[in-house]
């Protein structure tokens, strides 16, 4: 099914309302989502919607959170999340913490009590926006064992990092620390495909190439003990320093619905003019993208990539042309509405009688 | 031949303050390189001084340099090192960072004009003491294609980050972002030993387990485009950021012996008591590292290790047995202090007429 992405946004937002969210709010958590499948990352786009309001409707996530700092230094904040959706305490966060940069020079962010936050690039382009360098960084339930261990402990914790550039589209990366994203076993279990080797391991720890076995077992991170020590980094900030849950102490969005995920996040902001005049810099950044882009390609390979430029690419193309979802994640997304009496037929570019 | 590290540590002082440098900087770099030696990095011990006093001899590394702040925001430094030794430069930025982090609760540092910082674990430790969440990256020259070329353009740039934690030994990691180390495919070619597969390619783009092929070609970035990304954010961070040379654009230790290096590095420190009181935060690490030693292994897996914990144990063994180099390590450390007099016999171990 086809969904121009305006539509798609205006869906989710109007599910969102109906399940307690502020319009504002139920904005965020839209752009966020629809976002993701604009640049092509299915796995975090709308498909989570049916998970966020179950959760909702569970009692285990906040719809009117009452986010607020309850730790602050000139370059540090502390954020209460109150258990609200992480799209929309983390824009809160975001929006705290762009001040304070701006102010101060740069700032850590440290969030507690909140859930997930869905796609980290939602938050980073917030940053580049305003000239700042920006981080976003996530706790998850665990999924992940240790290196040298079988059962897993940590999430697939995601690490986005952006710059703006000048004439060039920013540079943004936006990685599960696993080698691939764990939505995008989730959408290979959802659609009966296998995964290719080295993904994960099942539960005994022998390599599986079944989608399903691989969830109930754990995924590998990326690039061995380094992949595995960044995302341990990134639960030390999100989870250990902030006071959220950490390592198997954060409560699964799939499985407890008795429950607060008590997720983490970690956000870092700096202000490029306090260290360059911000013209300069993304000359440099220019300069760095075109070296890159002319440099002598491998074989087989016709145009070299920088991080986030796919996804820049892949944006363009879907706003133009529209976002298509699988008869799965549709008719999920549907029932999501049908609850409600939202009706998903009109928001359907192929279904629609809607004025553009 | 074996060497206490202290000796060892004296050797390397007295050498450098033949080349120009104060005896106090000479500390800082001998602490830096036979801290590496201790921990079991001897890539990055003292089989790097030779190529430094040749650039300091060189007139292109300066023994004595004005390190000053040069842009400063609550938040931020950003730091002139007006060419001195990199661990010279890093130590003083990282004390004025542990000041201002001190006061204002973290602190971002970029440095331009440095040049090779040797092991970044040595900068972790000085903010960890403090009880600071403390990172350590640099870039470095050119040895990496960007992820779909063939023809090197960014560096190993390492990542080094580190937390303390309470009656456990601090989780630290100190990684190249490539597969592994540059420094030790130069060990392999300096033995005359071979490199597994994967490592690096030639300079057709090939793959090679050739180490001397590896080094006039490219090496291969960890984890394939996530590992590459990283590495390409610390040198936007160390040399987009802060003015020193990014990409092709920072000079060669081993080869451009007519001009500074132009390296750039990035620092960050946290004050973890702005966000949670410290002995809280050191329990629940421990609770965390507890937690992940004792989960289950995997075949033949005798004891799960958090990063820094190998070495950890092999400082604490090392320390007591003593740093064994090798015949070629050994004379070409010999030969740098013979061109000022200095003589190593009195060093070592098997020679020593020296008290303790």
């Amino acid at each position: 099914m086809l969904f121009h992405s305006t539509d798609l946004n205006h869906y989710v937002v109007d599910v969102l309302r109906k399940a307690g969210l502020s319009a504002e709010d139920g904005k965020v958590v839209a752009d966020n989502l629809v976002g993701a499948n604009l640049r092509g990352v299915d796995s975090h786009g709308v498909t989570r919607l049916s998970i966020y309001v179950k959760r909702l409707q569970a009692g285990v996530v906040n719809p009117r959170p009452n986010v607020q700092v309850v730790e602050e230094s000139d370059a540090t904040l502390l954020i209460d999340g109150d258990d609200g959706m992480g799209q929309v305490v983390g824009k809160k966060a975001i929006d705290l913490g762009i001040e304070k940069a701006k102010q101060n020079g740069a700032v850590y962010i440290g969030v507690k009590r909140s859930t997930h936050f869905g796609t980290g690039a939602y938050f980073v382009q917030q940053g580049i926006e305003k000239d700042l360098i920006t981080y976003a960084m996530s706790n998850a339930p665990s999924t992940m064992a240790p290196w040298g261990g079988i059962q897993p402990y940590i999430g697939t914790n995601p690490y986005a990092f952006g710059v703006p550039a000048g004439k060039h589209r920013p540079i943004i990366f936006d990685m599960a620390t696993s080698v691939v994203a764990r939505g995008k076993i989730i959408t290979a279990a959802q659609e009966g495909k296998d995964i290719p080797e080295g993904w994960a391991i099942d539960k005994e720890g022998n390599p599986t190439t079944n989608a399903q076995a691989g969830l109930e077992g754990s995924v590998l991170p990326f690039g061995g003990p380094k992949g595995y020590s960044i995302s341990l980094m990134i639960d030390i900030l999100s989870g250990v320093l902030t006071g959220a849950g950490f390592g198997s102490h954060i409560n699964n969005i799939y499985g407890d619905f008795d429950k607060p995920q008590n997720v983490g996040h970690f956000f870092q902001l700096i202000d490029i003019s306090r260290l360059m005049p911000v013209e300069q810099f993304k000359q440099r950044m220019d300069q760095m993208i075109e070296e890159i882009k002319s440099s002598p390609k491998a074989a087989g390979v016709e145009e070299i990539f920088l991080p986030g430029e796919i996804e820049y690419n892949t944006e363009e193309k879907r706003k133009a042309e529209g976002i298509f979802l699988s008869k799965e994640v549709y008719e999920d997304l549907m029932q999501v509405g049908e609850q409600y009496g939202v009706d998903i037929n009109p928001y359907t570019t192929t279904g629609s009688a809607r004025e553009r």
